[in-house]
């Protein structure tokens, strides 16, 4: 088998079939063939696409290319979540202990941000004594017992998916399809999930802008997932504002906690509850949507969710009191309001330079070695579609120095205003089943 | 400048700037711009095209990056010719002299040939003491008092195109027009050409095997050759059979002085008129194409052009006794003929493959470090459209073996035959001028 026959085969529109994506993948992965006839097959991809048979081959190579993780000591359907990304999302730390409370084990591998704010990992840090250090056998059996636990990112986990991430981050071949699709499930398949649950974002502060983008990725990957045995769903959400009030990563946390009482905001109660339906659903405790929506207030109602929390918590060396007592996580050392410079409605807040603000804090990591300060961030009072009066707080920026002006201008340049009324856009875009 | 924004933007299908590219050009050149960048723009090419001012920028920047063969003391517009490749195309070899009898200056640098046979400095070098080897004013003296000379490829000549070249060569990029049409011309443009010729060969034994894509290289060329100053024109030539009935270095030679005295094969002959009529006009010689064929007849009925030839090989160290004595050129041990088994008409034979015949007889070089037999190939007597008689030779094979057995077996393979009456394929598909 030689490479430039399938990039020539590729570039003319016709099939890889499963041994020669195979070949490719391994090969490329080992150093025989080198980058710059990967590059021009992505670029051949780019432009022809790849059937749903070569998107789930792709899959299954680049899973094959390194460890797995092997989850088969942990009962149950192992059920795993991925966001697309975007600003504020809280989910993650929503979801694993309303998931759990149901019943679905969840054991989540996670990394730590790079961008805005901190990744999953890091907001847990916020946490005084919580460590993600855990042995296969502790994490299997926090899991068993307690059906939630986190661990950082280990073993040799999809090489041959790095390798192309890199190359296509300087060859133009990031935006694609089925480049994109495959390289999410793979690490989610890799990282020993039986099934997945997918929120692709779309807006100003996702990687898909538009509607149809995050649709054709979203179906892109559900088709692979279900293609290699994996139930995997999706749902496109809105992500033209921040999910939430709060971006920063101790914020952050006590969000979720609210949330995990009842009392968080609207919008991100709302995902968690669309998200946590599926989650419910694929992992086998309900047998559809309405009966998981069901069971998911039930464990925010009765308690037990917040009590996962609080176990999860102390499992993994955490102090359980930041529940009762957030005033516990890291706390800004200044806090400054953002008074509304007129009355009217807030039409747009452009999340992605809401983002860039948290990270002026330091509330996120420009490059992987900047440290990240747990306490920062902002805390929005109005959201798109909320009436304000002159005066009245739009958000409050929590700070470790008083110098704080370019993250005013910022506010005040982003969050617009209309005179008259506006709507929230649309939480919840599609729901993708199959 | 960033390569990965020139590739993206090249990949949305807009046009590149004449400093886009001569950046990367200059970068690809120097080693700063690595392979797998530069395979992903030409990958993105191959879809997107180049508009007419990028190929003409590209050739250029091409142009730039190497060495420039100076050809200023030479008096008169210097008229190079250039051949997409076939099997037994003798044609420069007839040119040379017969433009320079006409008074354009032929300042040829030329090759060794990989393939069926010899380039044209093989075939030169079956002349006893004929070489290549001149200084640049040995080359322009002979040029400017005999009008002709060939050298040896010399100096570091675009390197940007090698380096291309072997790049697209692995990375399926060859086949793509812009890239093709300025590869092609920056070296014509580099060896000092201030008019060119083109000679597109189309059918089975050419490397664009329909009439389209022959066109669309032509015409690409062309109007890189205008658009960068130097008057281009066209031809686009049938390379379904061989050129003429001799695949042979010495056999070419003696060819070729039988059509410089008028005793040529016809289609061989009538090329060569075409073509020569072509760089009489570039070459400011003749107003028109009419004019310029009524003066290549004159050379040849007047000995004019025969004699130039004499002169041009004894400039070059060779002993032009050939010229009247071709017997004098390396001849083969063996002659063996070629019986037809049937009577009919000749309806095609297959160029490649009696190349590639030849190629087996030592006429070619399978790799740059063969040795070429210089006495060996393949005489044809019958070409299509020729009636057959049983028992007539089809062919005389010129060997240093007495085993031909192959050979033999390839002719009567790919020498096909008709019932029925056939026609000789058109010889001049198309001439294009601008």
């Amino acid at each position: 088998m030689r490479m430039v026959d399938l990039i020539e085969k590729k570039r003319d529109g016709a099939e890889l079939t499963t041994e020669e994506i195979r070949f490719f993948i391994e090969q490329y992965t080992n150093g025989s063939i080198p980058d710059y006839q990967v590059s021009a097959l992505l670029m051949a991809i780019y432009f022809q696409d790849m059937s749903d048979r070569e998107r789930a081959d792709l899959t299954l190579a680049m899973v094959e290319s390194g460890d797995q993780i092997d989850l088969s000591g942990i009962e149950g359907i192992k059920v795993d979540k991925h966001s697309t990304g975007g600003v504020g999302d809280t989910t993650t730390l929503v979801l694993g202990p309303l998931v759990a409370a149901c019943g679905v084990p969840v054991a989540k591998m996670s990394g730590r941000g790079l961008g805005h704010t901190g990744g999953t990992i890091d907001k847990l840090e916020a946490i005084e004594g919580f460590h993600v250090e855990l042995t296969t056998e502790q994490f299997t059996k926090q899991v068993n017992e307690m059906k939630l636990a986190v661990i950082g990112q280990s073993g040799n986990l999809t090489p041959a998916d790095k390798k192309l991430y890199a190359l296509r981050d300087v060859t133009g071949t990031v935006n694609s399809i089925p480049l994109i699709a495959s390289s999410i499930m793979s690490k989610k398949i890799a990282a020993g999930a039986d099934a997945i649950v997918l929120d692709v974002k779309t807006g100003e502060g996702a990687f898909m802008k538009t509607v149809e983008d995050a649709r054709a990725l979203a179906t892109a990957m559900v088709q692979i997932g279900n293609n290699v045995g994996r139930q995997t769903m999706a749902i496109i959400s809105d992500m033209s504002q921040p999910l939430g009030f709060a971006i920063g990563n101790s914020l952050e946390v006590k969000e979720a906690i609210d949330t995990l009482r009842g009392k968080g905001p609207e919008d991100l109660t709302e995902l968690c509850m669309v998200l946590g339906s599926q989650m419910v659903v694929v992992g086998g405790k309900a047998k559809d949507l309405e009966e998981a929506r069901g069971m998911l207030l039930e464990v925010i109602e009765n308690g037990s969710a917040i009590e996962i929390l609080k176990n999860f918590i102390e499992g993994q060396g955490g102090n359980p009191a930041v529940v009762d007592s957030p005033e516990l996580l890291p706390q800004a050392q200044y806090t400054f309001e953002v008074p509304s410079k007129e009355s009217g409605y807030i039409s747009f807040i452009e999340a992605d330079e809401i983002g860039t603000a948290a990270m002026i804090l330091g509330a996120g990591r420009a490059t992987k070695e900047s440290e990240i300060d747990l306490a920062v961030g902002i805390v929005l009072h109005k959201k798109v579609g909320d009436a304000v009066k002159e005066g009245e707080s739009l958000a409050t920026i929590h700070a470790n120095t008083q110098n704080v002006e370019q993250v005013m201008e910022i506010l005040y340049k982003y969050i617009e205003f209309s005179k008259e009324p506006t709507k929230a856009p649309k939480l919840i875009e599609e729901i993708i089943t199959h």
